[in-house]
């Protein structure tokens, strides 16, 4: 018979970066906050199971369809940023100062692993681009070998239909030190230098 | 309207040492896993707050009174180990090479916060040390301030009633480096020493 207490460490244990002693702490944070907190973050769990659908435009994942991002009036329709996953969207998301719209792919080109542009959200982002609204997509994959392939596969799709297409800019973190940037980074950083 | 996804990040980005990146990271990490997953964790979280009580013989937070370690008849009746918190047992319960009993205070004796004698389960431990079983308590509270002054107030208790009272070790952490360890720390090292 477990205990509570051993059944929630186990299960907070599997998250990633959390281990038994930090599940241990997480434990009791909830066993001693309000008993509204473990309602609603119980609650929380399973919705996001349960409730969270792919957006039909975007294919963000949302509870509400169209999802908030293309339902919103305020956000510029010319300007669409492609990512790979949702939490990437987030990520851009948090720096609040992206106003455009979205596209999640669900992944990356990786033949290796089977994912061909059938695999990811390709052909309703050529029908979005169609209806003529977008004159601009960012291509914010990651910076490594697949994004850079699907971002090179993509734009080969978009510039004949006469809509730009962009890519994030990659080099040297802000705020980082150059004495620790990794080689292909610090290349990268030299090859995309501009004028001043 | 808030999404179920953000909710679910803010309600986890309140735990300890969990920024919103890591909350989004285990958010994502609950919406791919197994839907079992996500309703045992609710469950799990839920049953924390509502089913565990306090050990009606060592205090320890329980489903079933007496708990596990009380009721275990293969734990060793003669010694007991006395914790300031059940995250403490719980962390020499992971070491597994303890098999005595427990006594947990909930909390250590701290003048200024108003903690006194009264305030900890000092008066249940006096009761258990009369019945005559306990040949031995281990003092386990941490080596700091209040711990050592739990201890030390504990000891003066269990020693007239023909008890031993001991306390466990302090010094440089096995696999540290004593290079990098405190000073406070090195000193009690020293005066712990023993002959070889």
């Amino acid at each position: 018979v477990a205990d509570p207490l051993s059944v929630l460490v186990q299960l907070l244990a599997k998250l990633p970066g959390v281990g038994e002693k930090t599940a241990t702490r997480l434990a009791f944070h909830i066993l001693k906050a309000p008993p509204s907190y473990a309602q609603e973050l119980a609650r929380a769990v399973v919705d996001v199971k349960e409730r969270l659908r792919p957006c039909s435009v975007c294919f963000h994942l949302t509870e509400q369809d169209p999802c908030a991002f293309c339902s919103d009036p305020r956000r510029d329709s010319a300007l669409l940023c492609v990512v790979a996953l949702p939490q990437d969207l987030m990520a851009i998301e948090r720096t609040g100062s992206y106003r455009g719209r979205y596209h999640v792919l669900h992944g990356v080109l990786s033949p290796l692993d089977g994912i061909g542009p059938d695999e990811l959200r390709i052909q309703p982002l050529l029908e979005r681009l169609g209806r003529g609204e977008i004159k601009e997509v960012i291509l914010a994959t990651s910076p490594n070998v697949e994004g850079d392939a699907t971002a090179l596969y993509l734009a080969g799709l978009i510039k004949p239909l006469g809509i730009r297409a962009t890519r994030i800019a990659s080099g040297v973190p802000i705020g980082g030190e150059l004495e620790y940037a990794d080689g292909v980074t610090l290349n990268r950083a030299f090859e995309s230098r501009r004028d001043l």
